[in-house]
């Protein structure tokens, strides 16, 4: 089995092919461009490298978030394409949980953080000792008082990965109970996405693209605005 | 500063762009192509990747084995090559340092393991404590036997990583001791080699490209095939 994976959540685009329990190749660019001039070709690039042909995959697998909602909508859009294209299924990975997978086979409570803006943190967490993350908590957007608070009763050393793992081990350093992961490992990387997607196909089989949604896990700032305005008018008629 | 590291030492070919403590990208493939195939393709799409110019690298990282011949020239040729034409310094980094950091920044005694034919192995041993790692062992070709003996006086777990370590997995675990890198982290890296290479040029600086040679640890078999001839003519003729 051949598995494309596309990552594009947050800064870096990333592709990947995996089959099981391997990389065939993998490519991560974190730089100025957009997704959308990026990550196709980087993939072009990729299955060159290992000479394959897009219709030899088996299926697609990206993350859905949470992450950058335009982000977020290139690789999703990407992956419907090829999907329905070339009629094969699709696995979505909460970012978040790929984010854990750069710590597949290690030993560490992982912590992934993604920086929500507006004072709130993405995150999650994961158990991982020689094997596949096994998820702790749900993915939620809290505040990152609330994280704090909600890791003091976590036995052990925290490992913080994520594009927001470093604002947060600023944030929570004096608990005396976090690591930052190393830059290598603390960013988005398609390859753990298709990890991911491997072992939730062990279980759970294919979606059809028109099944694979975003999970924003908050609403777009445009929607959140109108919502806020549309309380607003409803108080002062009331 | 912008780096571009190359490794070809193994079955993977890999390219990547750091500055200082980052990746800016970094594609690896193992694949059926040779690497004579593979690594300046790769590598420039890596380049259009991140936008940026070959010109604009301010010095190049290579693996110098050991490793497999073939793959060690043309890494070296090619890191020779550009940075002649550029005037740009190199810098060599053991194959198997190189994959000890792989575990940069985590916590691991690593053991790298290339497979060396003829029962013997390219080895050596790193601790890493949440940094670089450190070097306990240097590079060494031994039997696997000699490494198992080694390995008793070690204390704590030894992660296994490289191309040999599933080998010396099967044949070690009866110690109890040792871990197998995941797959993600097992084999050699560009990124790696180029992390590698950031903390030698903390202390050391760059070498010139005619300087950069590789470092078997063993002579090439034909030279080796043909030493063993000459001694055993003189033999015959004592």
């Amino acid at each position: 089995m051949k598995l494309i994976a596309l990552e594009t959540s947050a800064k870096t685009a990333s592709a990947a092919v995996l089959t099981e329990g391997k990389v065939l190749g993998t490519a991560s660019v974190t730089a100025g461009l957009t997704h959308s001039q990026t990550i196709l070709p980087l993939m072009e690039a990729l299955l060159k490298g290992v000479s394959m042909e897009l219709s030899e995959a088996d299926g697609f697998a990206v993350s859905i978030g949470p992450g950058s909602f335009t982000g977020l909508r290139i690789g999703i859009s990407a992956v419907k394409g090829m999907a329905q294209g070339l009629s094969k299924g699709c696995v979505g990975i909460s970012t978040l949980e790929g984010l854990a997978y750069n710590f597949q086979g290690l030993h560490y409570t992982v912590c992934p953080v993604m920086d929500a803006r507006c004072g709130q943190v993405y995150t999650s967490l994961f158990w991982v000792n020689g094997g596949a993350p096994r998820r702790l908590w749900e993915d939620m957007a809290i505040p990152m008082t609330t994280l704090k608070e909600k890791l003091q009763s976590v036995e052990g050393d925290i490992m913080l990965v994520g594009d927001g793992a470093e604002l947060a081990y600023g944030a929570l350093s004096d608990t005396g109970k976090v690591l930052l992961a190393p830059p290598a490992l603390r960013y988005q990387s398609a390859a753990s996405v298709g990890f991911a997607a491997l072992s939730h196909l062990e279980t759970e089989g294919f979606i059809e693209p028109a099944q694979l949604l975003p999970a924003y896990l908050r609403l777009p700032q445009a929607e959140r605005e109108l919502l806020a305005r549309e309380a607003m008018q409803k108080q002062s008629k009331g």
